[in-house]
């Protein structure tokens, strides 16, 4: 089944914006393969714009020259990509991937480009033309690139068949599709059609939604039609938004399952912003890197890497490979905040084994604090415990730990 | 601890409004021993007005002469409840109820009665007046009866304080607070007051919030100060009000726990109704009911019988018995929904001794429909199965039910 | 007809809050007889709480013991209404301010005084008792006297006839009642049935509605029912509610017309306050209280002054006796601001006889500012024009002022 | 001034949608000419899409080749406009329309061609290109050709500059720009830009802005920058929409005053969307016609005929040329309803003169209805009154009118 578990990766958003280039995928793949694939994981996403020729940091630059071929699909920029040189698109960066035993996925916006539309390129396979599926008056809010489609015509379903025929064709194994998982009028139709398409390429691809937040009445929507989507706005290095997501979380937490997970979206960790400034780091304090794993873990989020792994140092790295702490995420089900002030919080996660269960706890205040896990809320008492982070042994008494600010504890409970 | 699990019993709005006699808490108390205790029942709640000698229905009288002492604390309509008079109150009837092994319970509202204030009667072990304490422009939309409290005064406190010292030397055990748990500006700080009162008055007394629905935003806030709180408005025997039932349950799944639990109201079956019709009986189907039982296991809550009794039918009474279902309850942590349309429905618990789980699916439609419990959502096989309403096993294929509109399957899995 | 033109008088609430007497009444009503009657003013009203015996300020006593008649109809405090002894009411009150030439009103509350519920006193001319009309659950916000009433039972008209009927023998000549103009749920028809008992008592009543705002909304329903009512909540003497007033003018000025009038409240000029403070003065400029009476007259609002008439000085009393202005709410019809920013606002009112029309404008900023009323709004030129604060004349060119901050010109022209 | 008046003519959408050519304008102009002129109708504008040559009726074909220079200024569609061959663009047009004593307008979109911005043509007069001023993620809902400019930027400015130049040279008196008067984020600070274009291009040139409702709150800023601005949708020959511009018409009627009219929509009369049947003509009654113009005349209205003006039939040429009616918009001032009803309505409205006044009633109702003008608003009697439909005197009595469903009456009242 596809996306049996959250899926864990690298995308180049946080890092390079929408100027990531081929070998910058290639040295994160290399490094994924080295020092994180034992741990997990596997996928290499290239994020927006691979198909615009001069775009150099997190802008989208209008009006520019998006390549594409005679059927109005984007291809690669070779300025960017030189594998893609000759038609071959993703190809050889594909194969590449998988020749280091990982996946590979990229990012679309839905949507055609918009001068597909305008030079009325006939669509693949079809006796459509882009004008006739393009949407004149359906644009994204905040990226030039594309017209959304009018989803009731064959010619919409034609080409979005097209563009998943040719990924599947690249070998690619993950699509971020985006503008299109927050609150619009259009977006269900359109979520349908492109998961139609996307389930009918000949090959298993997952399919993620973005941006958020997604609208918690469309959850069923999204479970049955996406593979993750994202439950809330970009998420970067700042605690105010690591702190509003212990509010989403406790809402999306239900809706986590096999093949359906809400995604608290990337992880800013390491080197970020490269695009901008070449010693660009994580804003992010040491415990407040735990206290994002930790929750992204209990809730079982998919995992996203943002920084250019290339340049982890010793304590990214050990975050990120924290073996007992990604189990949860495979071990465990059920999860929910057991409780949640301005203060604090603790989750309680069952592991499916029947074995015992996960308990975490989390300092949200700006002191440090002693923090028990609520006793009661474990209904039985237990015979071990070992906290995660620390790797401290707890033979039966309370699970408690005394936390700097913004940081975390996670136990793994035998029963 | 109070209320580790769902509280179990028996109130009497559904059969006898506000005009309940003791009479007819006896019958109904001697019933549950001799047929329900063994279930876990064990709750005898008398409803609103007991302290009003002219009700006959579920009306409330306006301006009538409620039943108070010097001190501006209700007593038990004598006329009603015989075993009160001589200033004994509840006494007498809590004994009863005691000596048959049960526990009792007395719905209040929250204030003083409105004469006590123009009267300017004394409270109890303070130098307070009750016009001191009450708030004269804080009534309840619906009830004639009190007026609120300034909750910020002492003379509040006093007076709170003052009626659940009076209630544990009655043997109060159980306290259904009314006109408090709606989205009410004033509520928070009452509530805190009640709880405080009912902490500290020197017996283990549940507190039960009504009427509903608690905003969810104040679930931290119901599950420091409260031990249940209902989650709907009035819940009567029609299918809508059942179906709508499925998506509360979802939102406030993840906030049961020992010591606070989302409440779904009364279970209205048997003979309802008495005081308006002597043959009333329930309007839910058979399969109505068993989805309702199911949904209020599955989900851990309260269960609070409606119906009158000793006029159980067969089926009413098997229903109330079905030990492994009831066995949820207790056994069961972590439930939450893993899929619901406008058709069906499937609930997942873990089962806390670890050696299985709670698997549950519905019918919400019209029509008879075969329902497979999602498989992926299992995340593993398992070895033996046995639905609860049938007693049918299985082996280790596929939870799947053929059902009737509206009715339930609900499995016991061992791994 | 009942109030042809704006009502224009004095009431007690500014100055006396709750607490004003018998004596102060007669000495307000002197000095208008003596000072403002020749300039049009003639209501003398009494506010709230008249039959409140311990009344002291502007606070409401709650549970205190309002005087009564054997019907549940309230009668002035003896204490501080001495020629109300004996049963006489507001008759002998009312009989002193007719003898000066003026008008008596009354401030009452909707609904009826909870004791006369509970007691369930007899309705005057009918077989009913009180606590059949009052409604138990429909209680003012902020005052704790009355019970609002069932008004679709007889009992309900049978109580607003009895005292309505009873005003009419005092000689009321203008009822102000309060807690039915907001926007409230039951007001439409409760202000049906007080209007209905007002028309129908015998004696011609200017009826008043309280407080505001009144819903934009309701004003069909408030010009047919009523001859006033409020257009905001309690208006005081801070610069930024009478900044407010401007909006608020502006949405209701096509409202007013002969028998029905938009109320923009009291004038808080003067002496205030004198229940808390013997030398309470108004916090208004005197360009502030230029500009508010400019306005007041511009939209044709009420007049009711809030001073304690007798400590005016000389300023204040020019403010209320200039003649020119105080013609405007007689002479024009159909006034409405031509401009509106949050610097200036401008004003325009042709005169009724169609011999040229008034043009005010106004300073809103907190620096002086040269202010010329737009000339294209003229439509037309001007023979000649009086500045009618300053008496300076302009024979036909600009309509131009300077201004201090918060100050107001207004112009008499002549076609 | 500009607009000292509302403004009066001819526009061809209602009859031809897109699809208008400079045939039929030159028809309806000479028409307009012969038949309309003496009583004031001057304005013939040329509504959307003229620039499309693929045009047929009301929709709007998407990523057509629009017209446009080498500066991205939409040129007419010379297959449908012959005289704009050559460059000329709409300056034979406009002198045609001059020579008849008439004046000429065009309808524009917000913003510039989509393709001007894809091509980075050359802004005329600036060193600017076109993809400079465009905003690509600024576009209309509902009509495909433009993108919105980035009126901050100087590009953009100059953008706008450039087309109202061209405007100026051709001759155009009248420009109604769309797309920016409802409630728009960035439309304030577009219609700004505009406006300063409009009054700065050398020519007298009348700013009027579409679609509606213009949002009330924005009155100030309206008038202060254009000469007209929708307060509704798409107004068309139904009736509900009729009954419901008395609201709208309620609430703008302050705001009308020269240079600056609330604009009810075109006039739907006559023959109607011929472009879709030759023989379409209005849904609306005779007296809903009646209707139509009474209130359009009493709030002074702009008044645009939208029925194909060669096809008139008598009654509708006679419902154009009411001379008496058509009088009220250049009499009259401070208009207003004094009574609205679900069943009846009735404006007042001065005379500038003096001399008098006009009083109009509706009978919204769907039976007969004898509708009196509220005696009491007259405030004044007066000598005699002519019925403006019917030419009927009056000598003083009251103002009353037997009217069938959707009738209305207006009386030229004198002193």
């Amino acid at each position: 089944m596809i996306a049996q578990y959250p899926p864990m990766g690298w995308n180049s958003w946080d890092c390079y914006g929408a100027a990531v280039t081929e070998d910058t995928v290639r040295r994160n793949a290399a490094y994924m393969a080295k020092y994180l694939k034992p741990y997990g994981w596997e996928y290499i996403v290239v994020d927006i714009q691979w198909y615009q020729p001069t775009a150099v940091n997190h802008a989208y630059a209008p009006f520019s020259d998006a390549v594409m071929d005679g059927f109005g699909r984007l291809l690669p920029a070779e300025n960017r990509f030189p594998s893609a040189s000759g038609g071959r698109g993703f190809g050889p960066l594909a194969d590449y991937v998988h020749s280091l035993g990982l996946k590979f996925g990229i990012h679309i916006m839905r949507g055609l480009p918009r001068m597909a539309a305008h030079r009325r390129l006939p669509i693949f396979g079809s006796g459509f033309t882009c004008d006739q599926a393009a949407h004149p008056n359906s644009i994204c809010a905040w990226n030039p690139d594309m017209y959304g489609l009018k989803c009731d015509l064959p010619a919409a379903r034609a080409y979005y068949d097209s563009i998943f025929q040719l990924y599947a064709q690249w070998g690619v194994d993950y699509v971020k599709c985006d503008d299109i998982a927050r609150e619009y009028p259009h977006c269900q139709r359109e979520i349908e059609v492109i998961s139609a398409a996307c389930r009918n390429c000949g090959r298993e691809i997952v399919l993620s939604l973005s941006p958020g937040p997604a609208p918690l009445e469309q959850a069923e929507h999204l479970k049955t039609y996406a593979n993750l989507w994202r439950i809330t706005d970009d998420f970067w290095d700042e605690w105010p938004l690591l702190e509003g997501m212990f509010e989403r979380a406790e809402k999306w937490c239900v809706h986590a399952g096999p093949g359906h997970w809400p995604d608290a979206d990337m992880l800013p960790v390491g080197a970020l912003r490269q695009c901008d400034d070449p010693n660009g780091w994580t804003c992010f304090t040491a415990p407040e890197q735990r206290t994002m794993m930790t929750l992204w873990c209990m809730m079982r989020s998919p995992l996203m890497i943002g920084g250019n792994l290339p340049k982890n140092d010793d304590f990214t790295l050990r975050l990120l490979t924290n073996g007992p702490l990604l189990a949860i995420e495979k071990d465990s089900w059920c999860a929910h905040p057991v409780r949640r002030t301005a203060e604090e919080c603790a989750w309680l996660a069952p592991r499916k084994d029947g074995a015992g269960f996960y308990a975490a706890v989390f300092n949200l205040s700006d002191q440090e604090r002693r923090i028990a896990f609520p006793r009661e809320a474990l209904e039985s008492g237990f015979s071990r415990a070992t906290e995660l982070w620390t790797g401290k042994e707890n033979d039966g008494g309370e699970l408690v730990a005394c936390l700097p600010p913004h940081d975390a504890a996670v136990w793994r409970v035998e029963r």
